[in-house]
């Protein structure tokens, strides 16, 4: 694997910024209690992938102050992120996520749900809040950003629905899975990349950078996918073939399913209707995976997209990149969203 | 009880033409099956109480152009609305609303969620949908009116925290109530009533009737409350007691706990505690908050505070007004909110 070590310390720069903007700002409030649980699982850690999105795309088109004026829209993307995953915890029953305790698990649900709609409010008013003290943002800029976060939510909840929907159904074409993640996850990784180029004041480039921040979004969830079935587990977290165990409908079983032929086939319809559970028929179901060509079709479109998210940046005229650095970071990103090991 | 035929003919006007924008700019979406649970209760009826405080102010300063250009804001917060409904039932385990089935009754707490997580983000949608169409909007007045939802959202969440913190306890002020329902019913209809001064372009007048919403929805709730334990069933369609049963925190009870003595208080703490079911006993505790004066309390506080709202009105100066129709249907909303015997 590459060196990502300019990314990753870029990276870590960055949540230290945006944790501490969000901690300041909009972590007390009362009741106390229901703070608490709205910024429990924040509170946990992540990658604060979004928010590095939004900042960089503002260094790489504004400089140093855009990634300044930056910091609410970052807030915002995680804030955003944090409620979904509260209310995914809910919908999917976890236990624990981020090593801890999932909100409900703590909490109970109707006081997660709560917690959550609180970060989602939290995250509008984080928006907003853009609005205060710098000069550079005029409230035009500011309503595009809350417009494009309203798209996103829209989307994101859309994504969940269907993934929802999908679970009922085994003939789920991988299409429409894809149509699904950008949703589901795309979505709001594009809203960051666009809010980056607002708070550049560089509206002109806002689709494009959505454009680049929807291929990352929709290649990072194929390669969640990916080290589902085939990371190594004390490296991602997360134990082996657990996709597999649950008939999650993934990009790789989709495409294993329509290119498996006779006992392969049953083999993966069960792991479809998640009714396989012992070790060796998931294993078996991981071969077959590899064997079907699903692996190898999964990596290459992860990699093309990339590969595409990277050649727009490079499109992006040499005079309005304000920071190359910043470029170089979001091109490492997409490098590293495929080939990552956790 | 006074006539309130004009105010109910005004209303049930602007309930359809708000119903009608609903419709058709947001219902139909997909997957189908989420939109369809997002507008169950939506469909199921409603007083449209909001949005009538929308649509109203906006007329009555800003004339009948006014009240069109207020449609996407009286739309946002009828969604709004539903979207707590559908959270709250969840956290209620209620079954039914509105004659119908909750929706979490219909189709699962998982896709109940998020059929509510979607009215709340289409809330915003419309709100920013104002942008498009009149001319009459500018790109401020819409932030502005974002804000404001953005504002109430977080109070709303708040409110909701408190109540659920309250139920655990017994020992509420019922000056802490009053701040609680102010967030959790009075912030909506505040945001509702500042919402039409926004859309009559009249932002100097945004506190002001903010200050009158919040006193009609803080009456409103209080007159809720009477009704649930005074009220006739077969007009409020609710059965007796229910809140006395469930031992839910209203003013009268918190009041009458504070002013009884004796055999009463230990009545009154047993409603407190949710431990008294049996009529006879929830019998005797409408009396003890007779005869404490918890319900005189009640009823004066609601009479003052809609008194109030009036008189705000009443002080607005004459050449603001545009419509006098308008402000005497907001004048008898006032007052058909303490009056009102459902």
């Amino acid at each position: 694997m590459a060196d990502f070590s300019r990314l990753l310390s870029l990276a870590s720069t960055y949540a230290a910024r945006v944790d501490w903007f969000v901690y300041s700002k909009f972590e007390n409030g009362a009741p106390e209690e229901l703070y608490r649980a709205a910024f429990h699982l924040y509170r946990a850690g992540g990658k604060r992938f979004r928010p590095f999105v939004v900042m960089a795309t503002a260094r790489m088109l504004g400089g140093p102050q855009s990634e300044s004026d930056a910091l609410p829209f970052a807030a915002a993307v995680e804030l955003f992120h944090t409620y979904t995953l509260i209310h995914d915890d809910i919908m999917d029953d976890d236990d624990y996520r981020r090593g801890v305790p999932t909100t409900h698990r703590i909490w109970g649900v109707p006081y997660a749900i709560l917690a959550g709609d609180l970060d989602y409010a939290l995250s509008f008013k984080s928006i907003i809040s853009a609005g205060s003290g710098s000069e550079a943002f005029d409230r035009t800029c500011i309503l595009d950003a809350v417009e494009t976060m309203v798209e996103a939510s829209i989307r994101v909840a859309e994504g969940q629905g269907y993934d929802m929907l999908f679970e009922r159904r085994i003939d789920v074409d991988y299409h429409d899975y894809l149509s699904m993640i950008y949703r589901k996850t795309g979505a709001l990784i594009e809203a960051s990349a666009k809010l980056g180029a607002i708070a550049a004041c560089q509206t002109n480039l806002k689709e494009t950078m959505g454009e680049y921040g929807r291929l990352v979004g929709i290649a990072f969830q194929i390669r969640d996918d990916i080290l589902g079935v085939f990371g190594d587990p004390s490296k991602t977290g997360k134990p082996i073939y657990n996709d597999l165990r649950r008939g999650k409908k993934t990009l790789l079983v989709l495409y294993a399913y329509k290119h498996a032929a006779g006992e392969d086939k049953k083999i993966i319809e069960s792991v479809l209707r998640g009714e396989a559970r012992d070790e060796e028929t998931l294993r078996r179901a991981a071969e077959i995976i590899r064997e079907t060509g699903a692996l190898e079709y999964a990596e290459n479109l992860a990699r093309r997209m990339a590969d595409t998210a990277i050649k727009i940046l490079d499109d992006i005229g040499e005079d309005v990149i304000e920071d190359e650095d910043a470029k170089e970071a979001l091109v490492e990103l997409a490098r590293f969203t495929v080939e990552r090991e956790k």
